[in-house]
């Protein structure tokens, strides 16, 4: 499935509801509360954080997967068409600043 | 272009270089930087925050990208197939715990 | 209690226990994880995000006590005098770059 | 100087101006892009992370102090009496559920 795919089912799923899109700061606050849960189980499984037994036992993967979510929400909210930005993002890497910056093998 | 071709695309990058993927700490700390600019976007826009005059123009759809980017290369790290995760999330959303959250139009 | 003495109990506390202070890298993903909870406190209260039922009560009030008290690690692990950093801050909203960035009264 | 003077003094600065507090969503995205910024330091100078050159020097401490700073603001917006969280924090960690949650020297 292509970004523009989900981007459109993104959208689907959320004009059912009343509330709709939220706004930016809204959307960045909840964006906010994913990082955080992705880092709590990148500290719990490579770092020194144990967990309290109250914590509920989440995945890495699904943890991204959330972030991604809230992205898409947060794109479709301002017209971002996410395929192009990331081409355009990985052609700057590929060609521009950045593709000088580490050393090569 | 899908999710499995850009993970693909930047794993073709990153293993140009000596360094290769960096540590899942690292990763998460770059992420939470590029958090960062995008919050600083987004309380420029929609907030009270004026921008001091150092401060680079960017944009929100750019810092998208960025986060996305280093998302993906926290999944490549840890084999990740982020199409399935995605799938997965939004049948959980459509179908489960999240489908009767809010109040339908 | 000054911060000195929030320091020096904090320091008490942690000097207890075997592993000792985390590396940076690991109370950074810390604190990004109770950042986390304090935007999911401030979202609940202020924006449009419902709660799970799953989802413990807690206050915003104690979110920021818990990065402080995370913010009060890393400055221990570093030697940072987070008395005179706060003074020097101070001062420079006082008199330096951000005295006139906002219309005053 | 003691938090409460701290929380006093952050609150003679901020009602000079016009705009006063800001909303709690702003302070908060405000919050995360400091936090963006500490990470960013961190990086540099405990993981694999090189500077642009654009990027600006500085310092782990002084990001630290910039933390804390938009926490007051949070704290006095919230009418939150700082130094009693945290005390209620301390007490918490020394004698509550995290006593035990490390393995003692």
């Amino acid at each position: 499935m292509s970004l523009k795919d989900y981007q459109k089912q993104v959208d689907e799923w959320i004009s059912q509801y009343k509330d709709g899109y939220w706004t930016p700061l809204e959307i960045l606050a909840h964006l906010t509360e994913e990082i955080g849960e992705l880092a709590r189980e990148i500290n719990h499984r490579y770092g020194k954080k144990t967990k309290k037994d109250s914590e509920t036992e989440n995945t890495i993967e699904a943890e991204i997967a959330d972030i991604i979510f809230v992205l898409i929400c947060l794109a479709n909210r301002e017209n971002i068409d996410l395929d192009k930005e990331l081409q355009k993002h990985m052609k700057e890497k590929e060609y521009g600043r950045d593709a000088n910056r580490w050393e090569r093998k």
